[in-house]
């Protein structure tokens, strides 16, 4: 049987490939420069489908990829949440009582702010996660930590000093697989359809929208609105609903917002992923 | 006449500080290593007020920050739009034409990719965007530049060698001002107050707190869900509205609210920014 490649931005032990592997333990990770790169390796066909993160439960939805998203011709499949558990990550014979400072991306530095003054570890930000590690694998360096997933410490042969320690464990991040075919869900229950639209703004024409949703009782996983600053309409909505849109209530519901919004784009129907997995 | 004392989080040069001379061009500009930092300067009375980012047009909310103004008992008493312009910097004798390599946080890097590539200048990660101004001062190499704000540049008196270099014009943080003392605002016209608020998940239930605000013709000028992962109530709710809390109909607006919802926070109602400012 042949593996699928999926694609992902990022080096080899970031939390993007994690995902992968949870997602798709059987599957080939490539690693990508960059999210356009992603897309474009899923159009041409170099891998059969790319995993983007799309939300982080503290930073907050990743507009940019929500544009690749609207402009490509790619559709949502599935998609997964991976618990974010970052590693305070040393040399083969490291200790945790040597250890006076901390290199990582800004963002997991910020993420384990507490843990790291607790234990009087200095952080020094640089520019990946999973790059520091191979830093640090470089340096030697015996009073130096690297902080980033399990993964990460495992492909550079390095040690896990500690697990699991940001501060706030209520840090996921959704992830969601493109692909040039779309899916045809069958259990119209535990399937998740997304979609972006824009309506002219005046009070009302928002929770007219959401009318199209509440009154045949489908329910709402995401509603998100973003200002564009500068365009004719001012603003884009992301909506999650529970059921396909090729399957009713789902296609009155948008054939009816198709009705008043300026523009509906669905991005994918695609298996609902159960929470409960993640924790 | 005393100056205004405001914190923000950076160093000097950072889009937070030119954020907050554009927001009170006579503000004594007062840097924290962290936001947490610049909560706690405002609530110790170290300063007047703090000015942290909440959303940018193209990375989405900053949910830690909502976080911070849930746990503080801080007042959102302004808001302030910056159009995020990155300039290529250089050393203060150097050209364009011999820059290879550009350094700058990730992000900023992302933002100016197109711009890069064109040039054939290969990005370089570092930690910061001021910070890589400081970087480039302290290398005096004539090959490298760096990406950062006017201002940045300005500080560490390096030259300009491009201004406006990011892909994407729609590019906007919108930061707030917070304070220990919330404001009475006067026309209720020009005012928008921000809310946060949870509600049982279940059909219908989103629809029914925004048709607290419709049925009244309040306009909503921010709508978004946030997921809390593992909690008993699943979603926060992010809400700014045009009018005051304290003024009808938002008086009975959020009373109404209130009946249904698990938690209503009003965070604060504050002058509205005209965006045309900013632009």
């Amino acid at each position: 049987m042949l593996q699928k490649r999926i694609a992902f931005q990022g080096e080899p032990g970031a939390y993007s490939e994690e995902a992968g592997y949870g997602y798709c333990p059987t599957a080939d990770m490539v690693p990508c420069e960059t999210f356009d790169a992603v897309f474009e390796a899923v159009r041409s066909g170099a891998c059969e489908s790319g995993l983007i993160p799309i939300e982080n439960s503290l930073a907050g939805s990743i507009h940019q990829n929500y544009d690749l998203l609207l402009r490509h011709q790619l559709f949502i499949v599935g998609e997964y949440y991976l618990r974010v558990r970052h590693c305070l990550i040393g040399q083969p014979d490291g200790e945790i009582s040597t250890i006076k400072s901390a290199i990582s991306h800004p963002q997991a530095l910020g993420q384990c702010a507490g843990y790291l003054r607790e234990l009087g570890i200095h952080p020094e930000p640089v520019y990946d996660t999973a790059g520091s590690v191979k830093l640090l694998k470089g340096s030697g360096d015996l009073s130096k930590a690297a902080i980033a997933s399990k993964r990460a410490a495992k492909i550079y042969g390095m040690k896990i000093l500690q697990e699991s320690i940001e501060d706030n464990p209520q840090n996921f991040t959704r992830f969601l697989e493109i692909s040039r075919d779309c899916k045809k869900p069958e259990d119209n229950e535990r399937t998740k359809t997304s979609i972006v639209f824009t309506v002219k703004h005046q009070p009302g024409t928002l929770y007219r929208a959401m009318g199209v949703f509440a009154l045949r009782n489908i329910d709402l996983m995401k509603i998100e609105s973003r200002p564009l600053v500068g365009r004719a309409w001012e603003y884009l909505f992301y909506v999650d609903f529970i059921g396909a849109a090729g399957i009713d209530p789902g296609i009155t519901a948008l054939k009816e917002l198709k009705n008043f919004a300026l523009m509906v784009c669905v991005l994918g129907s695609y298996p609902l992923f159960d929470l409960d997995r993640s924790t």
